[in-house]
């Protein structure tokens, strides 16, 4: 059994403050300052340039990537670490594609992050070959996953609901269909338990600042399935991903396996911050995460329902369709979170009129959810939101 | 003038060390350690998701290419931070090709470093449109700009031997021929002044972990020429390079200017130790770096030739025909370098008999060089390096 005491001890939470927006930005593990300051003080105020052998910064990458590989079912080897996801989303759907030669249609939904739309109509249009990046409504991808189309784009858990796909379901569709399977495990890893070896996913990509506490602009990861690692072309061919960065050849040869998936330099600080955010996961089943996240969202659910009749929710209700975030709608999103930031409760928007809250049973008790929603029901009760303080609208991430 | 003892005093150096490789990884700015800790913990730990906004986290990666802008000779706004190098050069030639579509040919010469030629030959095989990636030797790169050259894509200081460009002329060239130039600066960007607009670039990359110590993996730039950047298309097209990322838009319209060259999320931890470090040089003129690097250079290579026989001078002895290092040949240099590490002068070695030795005038003073080459001297003399200790080849990047 995971203990969630332990868990919560393990991160620097600041007073006076509940956070449901873990999904944004995951809050700071303990551990991570003291690790980033003996990265820097350490190895490289101390070892330089020799700490890219005797510090381990050269293999960190992958021994990163195994971490998560544990968290998503990915055997260890698998799992490559570097980048922005919208990178290592093109370098996967790159790959597919090549592996799919004679298919033109890329298919994804509307309700996908919009950095995997552009960056695949980016890479689209790079290609000019013809392919089609072809979007449906969630609900009907299964049924558009059709022979002419070499790959299915998919984020697991819908960024704006939390509405979760099948991943093994549509993976099997789109097999049968031979078509591979990227999937987005942005709003997944460390959320619910993911299986990307179960599921058969041909690729997985997500990024690590959000449950995974990595840190602001942390770098993403890949996973490439063993049964393409040797063959999928690596179409951001750096010299990391290289057989031999070190002999400087004057010919691209991809690195064994995963490696390939590297392109260049790693990012050695913000890798350490990562390294310690992950450690705090030895600690955890991700069985008893899923279970607590939806103790925690039912609760929220029936709280808000039950205080603020103007909030519609927006996720599924069957709490096995859901991530492990909660939305709902308010034509008045932007001032009614403003305000609700305002009082110590911070989720966030997504445009136009969703109002979102994460839910990471890690460092979040069932006690500040029942209080949350006891915060939003007295703000819309007095409609503190009109306050013209609240009127502004915010970007946050 | 420069004051190179109050720059000196703004890095913190390790007792003992000779260090001559800043050329690869920059030493520790004082001021990074500390701004990243309160990075960390008051701005990650404290403000959270409130930090993008009011820690100035999302507006981080155009401040800071400012900065850079200014060693470069670029105007502010025409340059921007993120991601890796190599990234920044597929960006940059993605870009510059959808600028002449009709031509065929990238030239380069075979003094590029590897990633580059990786990465644009990784670029051409994604394209599949017949285009060639043409390396010629250095010193022919000006007679193979021909007219079917669509753009060039060098590297303005020559990793092993440290040779220099005329940026302006090839430039010229360049544009004469039809062709687009881009400009690889990792060993320009704080080593030499640069002037990339009197030169007519194109546009300009660079890694910020070298003479501008940024720290191990720190993020890249990109410059994109005015005249281009309203025109210029984003092959990756990431959504904070959209033109307003937290609309959430289906489809991808770029960003204002040199926006659209921003990818993913910024990495901020990154960024806040880049930011420190590049405040250093608000105290430096590159003309007296200039000055000062040759004085250094000028002197090592005179001590060494006088007494190291065996080493082969592998730079241009001309010294405007060079960076900030000058480069020796050994047939052992592998474990001549390890016998000069263990005892306290750190430089590098290149596949496969290059000696490397980079110059950081803010932060290494003539005395030093001195020294370091009577170290090398004893080594050579005393055949030091034959002691099996030294017979591991290590890698160093």
């Amino acid at each position: 059994m995971t203990d969630f005491a332990a868990t919560r001890a393990a991160f620097d939470l600041p007073e006076g403050v509940i956070y449901l927006d873990g999904n944004s930005l995951g809050v700071l593990p303990r551990g991570a300052a003291a690790r980033v300051e003996r990265t820097i003080r350490a190895e490289w105020g101390e070892r330089l340039i020799r700490a890219w052998n005797d510090a381990g910064w050269m293999t960190q990458p992958a021994r990163v990537g195994d971490r998560i590989a544990r968290l998503i079912g990915a055997p260890a080897g698998s799992v490559v670490v570097g980048d922005t996801l919208s990178i290592k989303v093109y370098q996967a759907l790159a790959a597919a594609l090549a592996l799919r030669p004679g298919r033109r249609i890329v298919l994804s939904d509307s309700g996908n992050f919009p950095t995997d739309l552009y960056i695949a109509q980016g890479l689209l249009d790079t290609l000019g070959q013809g392919h089609e990046l072809r979007v449906v409504a969630p609900e009907e991808v299964a049924g558009a996953i059709t022979g002419d189309v070499a790959a299915t784009l998919l984020t697991e858990v819908d960024y704006r609901t939390g509405r979760l796909h099948d991943m093994a379901a549509l993976t099997r569709v789109a097999h049968e269909a031979g078509a591979l399977a990227i999937w987005d495990l942005a709003h997944s890893a460390g959320a619910i338990p993911v299986d990307v070896t179960r599921a058969g996913a041909d690729f997985a990509v997500g990024c690590t600042y959000k449950y995974l506490n990595g840190g602001p602009g942390a770098p993403a990861f890949i996973h490439v399935a063993p049964r393409h690692a040797a063959v999928a072309r690596p179409a951001l061919a750096g010299w990391m991903g290289h057989e031999a960065p070190f002999a400087f050849d004057a010919a691209y040869r991809p690195g064994a396996g995963i490696e390939r998936m590297r392109v260049g330099t790693p990012p050695v600080i913000a890798l350490a911050a990562l390294e310690a955010a992950l450690e705090v996961w030895d600690m955890v089943d991700m069985r008893d995460v899923r279970a607590a996240s939806l103790r925690l969202s039912e609760r929220f659910i029936a709280e808000v329902e039950a205080q603020c009749p103007a909030l519609e929710l927006a996720s599924p209700r069957d709490a096995a369709q859901r991530g492990s975030q909660v939305s709902f709608r308010h034509p008045h999103a932007y001032p009614v979170m403003a305000a609700l930031i305002d009082r110590g409760v911070i989720g966030d928007v997504r445009a136009p009129d969703i109002l979102r809250f994460g839910f990471t049973p890690l460092y979040l008790s069932e006690q500040e959810v029942v209080r949350a929603a006891g915060v939003l029901a007295t703000i819309m009760r007095d409609e503190a939101w009109r306050d013209p303080r609240f009127q502004q609208r915010q970007a946050v991430t």
